[in-house]
């Protein structure tokens, strides 16, 4: 089952995919929020589709808005694959690296991201995101973890370098919630969909392959990150967690970071595309 | 002119006391927010009083909640008082140094806070918060500030010492997003009524002094603050900044971390007190 968002900046309408088939989720909920996935909504979804109160419809052409409405919070994993961290100055983290993003900096898995005033160090990130699901407060261990997602997604944490390392006195976050930093989407997968410890996902920038890793590599995977974050503060229904990002980005001093006119591309196994225009 | 927030947490009703006479709100707004914050509130509100349309009120007894509703994000300066930086361990920072975190820790001045599971360092931390009133992205300098600020509260930024430092990686949001760790209020008080430039804050442990200082010991100030971040991110009306601490915490090693029946005390000059019973 895939949950997506489509029309205008602002008044999406909630769409599900199942067998191929799109259906406008309005008879059951008015968006896709931390309160409509924290009830059983596969359940209700299939009941609905069975009992005929969706109507089918066709958004062919219809912008992607985030999967999801704004959540209360955007956790982020830091330096969760080892070649990542070496690109990056530093060994593999010994305990999991957690950072926050500002709610506001979503946006559609399409839209043009502007390059911020001042940036110099634009950097994309390709990422799993993890959606909860229900309500997730010192869960007894990483197995509890599953009962507590709603869905995967796509993400590109995107990161000013200058802004996050070199004027931060080492705190990342200000260097993490430009405008439109936090691309997400096009779908929100349910997790009988895809297998998140092995999907390949990769980037590109102006064609050009950049990132290409499976999330088999991740230091801390989907479950631990969920169980190891529920110790320490409360996951809430809607609320993002990206996993971390592979090794390919322009920090490596490999590749150039972004400037207008580029156009990034993001793909995961199973869970669709993203690409962007910079300007 | 100052805001409130009274009664049962989750049902809170907004309050201005302007006189000392104490008026319901809700003819004007069903809560204290981002879309309240950014109308002309102080206008709409001597307005609506000499107009007799806000029913005067006797909160007397009532809980106070956090004086505005879960805001869309909680920014956090950094080492922004010199000597609090040295204790603990560092130089005062050349740059402003920013953390978040999670809109779901703020608690009503006077709630009980539940020291976290596995907690050994939990710790206190006086600040002046600003609640930002007007969208600021961008702003062409530190003078610009003011008229994007709706006014000033009191936060104690909860911190577990160990889960911010040393099971971290060096990113301090892991231990600041605790349940309850954003005790915030009782009032918000509007610009007009208080020089946030100079504001003695304090806190007590069991009745003893811990810290004692003035908001003109700031390293960056509340207009620098808010423009300086308006260069990396898009404040929103309703969002919280907590300006930093000074010295006098736990984790100088001069006082032992908070443990069950520990009452915490704070005051800012001008912005009322707040009193918490650890659990």
């Amino acid at each position: 089952m895939r949950f997506a968002r489509r029309g205008a900046a602002g008044a999406e309408k909630p769409v599900v995919v199942v067998d191929n088939t799109t259906y406008d989720l309005r008879p059951l909920t008015a968006d896709i929020d931390g309160s409509f996935l924290e009830t059983d909504v596969r359940a209700r979804v299939s009941e609905a589709i069975d009992s005929g109160s969706l109507p089918v419809v066709d958004p062919e052409g219809e912008r992607f808005g985030a999967p999801i409405a704004r959540p209360s919070a955007i956790y982020c994993v830091g330096m969760n694959y080892a070649a990542h961290a070496a690109e990056s100055g530093s060994a593999p983290p010994e305990n999991l690296v957690m950072f926050m993003k500002a709610p506001n900096t979503i946006a559609g898995p399409n839209d043009e991201v502007a390059i911020p005033r001042n940036s110099s160090k634009t950097d994309w990130e390709v990422e799993l995101a993890i959606v909860i699901g229900k309500r997730a407060s010192y869960l007894d261990g990483p197995e509890r973890s599953a009962e507590h997602i709603a869905g995967f997604t796509i993400a590109n944490d995107l990161s000013e370098r200058e802004w996050q390392i070199e004027i931060s006195g080492g705190q990342w976050c200000k260097g993490k919630s430009g405008p439109g930093f936090s691309p997400l989407g096009p779908w929100l997968v349910t997790p009988d969909e895809v297998d998140a410890a092995k999907l390949r996902l990769r980037s590109f920038v102006n064609g050009e392959p950049r990132q290409d890793s499976s999330t088999s590599d991740l230091i801390f995977d989907v479950d631990y990150i969920v169980w190891h974050l529920s110790q320490f503060l409360m996951l809430e229904p809607g609320d993002v967690i990206m996993t971390g990002t592979p090794e390919g980005v322009a920090l490596s001093g490999r590749f150039p970071y972004l400037k207008a006119g580029d156009v990034v591309e993001l793909d995961i196994e199973g869970l669709g595309a993203q690409k962007q225009v910079f300007a």
